[in-house]
């Protein structure tokens, strides 16, 4: 075990105060980037980072960084996560990064360790999505241009230009708070795992190696929409029946053509006209897939176009399909990942390496810097949802990692 | 081939002229029972009826009747369907089988046969359900009860007891409407298919054997929703997953349990919460089977029970279900059925004996009489559409194949 510690009592504390802040009569947290609640979110953190005695920076994409043993002249290991949440989101989905990143500069400055690298907490802007997903970290990537600023807007329609100027804010500031990769040695990442893994297999931590890539398609299939009476099975284009064979199939193409980290899924289906005496004459339908090899995804996709190809030509069906969506994987570091894993095999931690099937800030960062990410459990696998939750000794088991971590490669023995 | 036969070209001026009626911008026809369009297209036919030199009656279900040779002591043989359409409908529906029969009234009458059995031409009110559906014919069979009456209700909230008075009838009239089934030898009705069996194998003619009954469920398995890029594909509980296994095995299910007769539709989905990012937590979807036989229908329901349990038990979800309609087979008179077999073959037709898939007056009618079909093609299976139709040959071979039967019955050799 090593011979020091976070503090568990003032994390606590922390996250205790923090789920306060923007917490609405359903108990679920509102902290949307750019609204009240984030703003109070945000005030409540520049003081705690104040009083930790940190240097605090905001950048020009609002994104909060505090710096401990900071020098202008020497990259810094960063860590953080993000503040804001989705409506009615939890209390840790986001905030346990930031606040552990800022417990991990708290118990460094309090043990008196001298740093090689600089250590950097950053809340970022925006991961939830507001305005598109991730700002922050995509501004500090470079990912941002002057016109996906002056485009962005939320669903309600207001755009992120008069979001940010209500904050007394220039949008296009956001431009210069791209991080030049010399600035930076390495970042981690801790957040719940937002998924079953660790819970069911009880364990306090995972190591993430990869963050899984996605397509997502619109699928159409369309027959023949017939009186479900007078119409005889073999006389039909039934184009539910198209769809429930692809259902079908989807275990055998995961199996074939996927990996341990493929995931397959049908969220959302039209039926036309959706009558239950009408033979359906289109289906409709989502199919997401994810993996967090490039080359996996890629032979999915191919392997899925075949299949619905062949049972439309067979069962009378026109099949096409959009491309809503197309994310590439993002691979962890491996060294990072070799130092985390390092320190849990040191703390006598059982753990286990793992993809990531969301989205995270680590995605944009991985662009500028190598990257780590540390899951922890979601209890029953909860998230984005006021029940989401972990236990106490695992959220501690986490921010004892990314300390120890955060400081292998800060203040290398 | 029989020495007389329907005067076509007036048979064909009738049916143009009848599609003027109710005739909608968008070029369907709209006699909805109780509507502007169907009082004008009653008008009309009172007038033909009248101008044939029939003896015409409204029943109290406002039911029109035109009669031959009838002297109130011997039992007709009837004929008869429907003038009311749903809305958007097309020229044949309903509306053929009451032309047919005014026109083999008017046939026997100009070739003055001698009739053992009076001739009468219906015109039930309400085949298509505004207030529920066969409101003609179910009056004629007895089946109405002074509760239905004044329950019935269309989809905008209007009173079938306010819909009659509107015309001047009062509704309570429809309970006297039933027919003693000693006036009544036997009842035929032509109709179009309103599916794909005839036009597709070229046929002329079909002569119906039974009518399908059917049960229509809504089912329910329950999953758990989750995020589908963290939920690895072994700890989903897919409701989705659950229908598509279930989509899969309704062949199978009509194989082992079904008969030539059986159709099974799932014509309805809905995915809950039906997001393209999230494994579905709920599948609501329609299940309505048919058949000619009840005990096939019973057989099929216990097998889509069992079916549905086992995999909602081996996937982790759960199944539950509500019926919402069940009803059963009617079929024709077997001597009916061959007094039409043999004219259609004095004919020279070729022709299939067939279940009908779709609802008729007939239905009502076999409570109180033997009852028959005949079956002409639609076009490409078309129903419930301004596009709905029938070459005019097939339309003629039906109406002699009418006429032949009903005078094989009425006036026997």
């Amino acid at each position: 075990m090593p011979d020091f510690a976070i503090n568990m009592q003032r994390l606590q504390q922390d996250i205790n105060d923090l789920a306060q802040i923007g917490r609405d009569a359903d108990r679920g947290l509102h902290r949307r980037a750019f609204s009240d609640g984030d703003r109070a979110g945000r005030e409540w953190f520049r003081h705690r980072l104040e009083a930790a005695g940190l240097d605090v920076w905001q950048d020009g994409a609002a994104n909060l960084h505090g710096r401990l043993q900071y020098d202008g002249r020497r990259p810094v290991v960063a860590m953080g996560s993000h503040l804001d949440t989705v409506p009615g989101g939890g209390p840790l989905d986001g905030a346990l990064g930031v606040l552990i990143g800022l417990e991990v500069l708290r118990t460094t400055q309090e043990q008196g360790i001298e740093l090689q690298y600089p250590l950097e907490v950053i809340d970022f802007t925006d991961e939830e999505g507001r305005f598109g997903g991730m700002f922050g970290s995509q501004a500090m990537a470079g990912k941002l241009t002057p016109e996906s600023i002056s485009h962005a807007r939320d669903l309600e329609g207001v755009s992120l230009v008069d979001a940010m100027a209500a904050w007394g804010l220039n949008a296009d500031d956001a431009l210069a708070a791209r991080r030049d990769p010399n600035t930076l040695h390495a970042f981690i990442e801790t957040h719940i795992e937002q998924g079953p893994v660790l819970d069911r297999r009880g364990l306090s931590v995972g190591v993430v190696e990869a963050i899984t890539g996605l397509f997502k398609w619109e699928v159409r299939l369309k027959g023949q929409p017939n009186h479900a009476g007078t119409t005889p099975m073999d006389m039909r284009a039934d184009a539910f029946q198209g769809l429930a064979e692809f259902g079908g199939e989807i275990d055998r193409l995961l199996e074939e053509h996927g990996s341990p980290n493929s995931r397959a899924t049908i969220g959302r289906v039209e039926l036309s006209p959706g009558a239950p005496n009408t033979v359906p004459g289109m289906a409709t339908f989502s199919f997401e897939v994810r993996d967090t090899d490039e080359k996996v995804l890629t032979a999915l996709a191919h392997a899925a176009r075949r299949t619905l190809s062949s049972l439309a030509r067979r069962r009378d069906l026109m099949f096409e399909f959009d491309v809503l969506s197309e994310i590439d994987p993002v691979r962890c570091d491996t060294g990072i990942v070799q130092t985390i894993e390092g320190q849990a095999e040191r703390m006598g931690l059982e753990y286990i390496t793992m993809p990531s099937g969301a989205a995270h800030d680590t995605q944009s960062m991985s662009a500028i810097t190598r990257t780590g990410m540390i899951f922890v459990p979601s209890l029953q696998g909860r998230s984005h949802s006021a029940a989401e939750w972990t236990n106490w000794e695992d959220i501690e088991t986490g921010a004892n990692l990314a300390l120890h971590s955060a400081l292998a490669l800060a203040a290398p023995q």
